[in-house]
């Protein structure tokens, strides 16, 4: 009845070898059958849909164990795959996800990024610079107010122009508004330089709204979607990136997702969520909080997210790390040897404090990042 | 332009008074305006949509922030107010969300659940005494299998009998097929009875099915739903709640929010998640791991869930907490002290340990509760 066909997940256990060896066993049952080992029917149950433990070591101060599942467990679905993962052992202290493995068959179940690094840097129209990416904010400007900033921006030369994650559909800039002045403005920027900038509008919310506004978006003339899967949930992620009516390119956010990386000895790895799922659900690029600005990801954990983009996954595309939050101007060079050109920068507060006139901002952090990724300057400047 | 209406956050904030105080001011811009002080416009967005220290107090160990945030910033959308209250400070180490008071203009704005406590007990029949609550498991077997199980439980005399969390769509009992014959199983036993148990099938998964699921459920003689909104998003669970085309009481599953709670100095509190933001999405129920069984809750922290399905939320009904997870018969009366009598006893491995005979143990667990609550037997036995 089974494929035979299994998939693995790595985990990082605490405890003495007695205890993490028992957590290692206990996961087996915990994220399957869900009973005690004495119940379970004997046959295909037993032998095949209860997880096998496959490995156990130690791992500096705690314990390696890779648990293998069928296939058949997941069901095809991003959300149960989830919860054969990580779902009740969330709930027990002391079991971090590290990675997981897929087989080619599963892989083959998820079309993954539709853009990815290269699709991306073929709309946009750059070849091999890191991707200039800033934000509209503060909440409470009105819609207006966002798309002049909008316009500056594309002015200057950055290549990706969001709204701030926590700019949604306030009564300040209301987004059927927002998004057509901003995307409008973008575009006459482009008009005037010869550029391909892109409006990327916020579509996180609800599970039947996220979808309304994707298509507002999309026919306002947006140029890719900004999404929350620790908010909206990551299989909107994966939906939205399925749809082939939408078609835009997807710039995944971590608010509310930072409780599963800040504990050690819990949740799951900066790797496996930010790296593996992120791109698994469909986003062409992930943001998440750069080392040394005011968040605290280590800068190991940094370029795990970055190899977890770039990792083989079959068919499933390579996608940008966008490091953010707290980046300042002058960090370019430093990151660049940390990330390579294939990276968008997202500078936000930053590129407001480097000076009072936005347009020169903006060319002046353009300008760093062409100059120190090796001065080509590919797009619209010819 | 604002109405001046605010909602209010409680924080549990670590390092010296001195740290602590620094992370509650960071928190007004972080979960607002995304800029440092300086660069605030002034005027309505440095007055109002800028988060508001209220008070700031030693805390234990820790500090106690309560800060305030205009109404408009959440902008009536559940996704928003998440991220308001903890998006991107999730990413931050040594902040808790404690708990969440939000103004009665707010409040309105949300149906909560549909049924609640005194709604599931009409429509299940059963006037005072706790629920008994069980599930179908393990994943492996047929549809069949499954359904004879659910009639075994419903002859016995459980309430409600719900999919095992891990069941879904796979192979072994598709979604339409299991649901059918569980539904069908549940009602035969009903019949034979006279008794009004209810089958809960679980319609967890993406933003697209669970509809699609839900109305299945619904059409095939499902008595209610299960889903983890940890998994789906919990806005998936406001939208089926609000449905009025679905109308059916919902259970919401813990699984994937483990690391939420696991930490005591990052996360949410047991009481704002499980309790506050379960019953303001409009779960009618709140399974989550008991105290003393394979989980590590405590019982202050099962007891603060229980708090928060109760307190007053204006028009918000209260609903059931489901203590669950490795609960066994006997521990009945002691739990019983501990909720009362309006509480839902989840109890799945224990009920399969008792004995061979899943009716005898069914009826079994429910003389025990019905001798320790009391002795009323309201509903069927007349």
């Amino acid at each position: 009845m089974l494929s035979g066909e299994r998939f693995q997940a790595v985990y990082i256990l605490t405890g003495s070898e007695e205890e993490a060896l028992a957590k290692a066993r206990d996961i087996c049952l915990e994220q399957t059958v869900e009973l005690p080992g004495e119940l379970i029917p004997a046959g295909t149950i037993r032998d095949s849909v209860v997880g096998r433990l496959e490995s156990f070591e130690p791992h500096g101060d705690r314990f390696r164990a890779v648990v293998s599942y069928a296939a058949e467990t997941a069901a095809n679905e991003l959300t149960q795959l989830l919860n054969v993962l990580y779902g009740n052992i969330s709930l027990k202290p002391g079991h971090r996800l590290e990675r997981m493995v897929l087989p080619p068959s599963m892989l083959g179940r998820y079309r993954g990024p539709r853009f990815g690094i290269s699709g991306l840097r073929e709309r946009l129209g750059v070849e091999r610079r890191p991707l200039l990416f800033t934000a509209l904010k503060p909440m409470g400007l009105s819609a207006r107010e966002l798309a002049e900033m909008a316009y500056q921006f594309a002015l200057g030369g950055i290549d990706i122009i969001k709204d701030d994650h926590g700019i949604t559909d306030q009564c300040f800039a209301p987004f059927e508004e927002r998004v057509r002045l901003c995307a409008e403005a973008v575009s006459r920027a482009n008009r005037l330089m010869g550029r391909r900038s892109i409006y990327v509008a916020n579509i996180t919310s609800s599970p039947r709204k996220v979808f309304e506004r994707a298509a507002l978006a999309a026919s306002a003339g947006a140029g890719g979607f900004l999404l929350a899967p620790g908010l909206a949930g990551i299989d909107a992620l994966r939906e939205i990136a399925d749809d082939d009516s939408l078609a835009l390119p997807i710039f995944s956010h971590p608010a509310f997702q930072g409780s599963f990386v800040t504990s050690r000895d819990d949740g799951i790895s900066h790797y496996a969520l930010y790296g593996q799922l992120s791109r698994l659900a469909g986003a062409d690029a992930v943001i998440y909080p750069n080392f040394g600005g005011r968040f605290s990801f280590s800068r190991e954990e940094c370029e795990s997210i970055a190899a977890g983009t770039s990792v083989e996954m079959g068919a499933i595309k390579p996608i940008f790390p966008c490091p953010a939050g707290g980046m300042s101007l002058d960090r370019v060079p430093e990151l660049l040897e940390v990330y390579g050109p294939d990276v968008i920068f997202l500078i936000g507060g930053g590129l407001f404090k480097h000076g009072p006139d936005l347009v020169e901002n903006s060319r002046y952090f353009r300008e760093m990042v062409e100059r120190f990724a090796g001065g080509k300057i590919p797009n619209g400047e010819s």
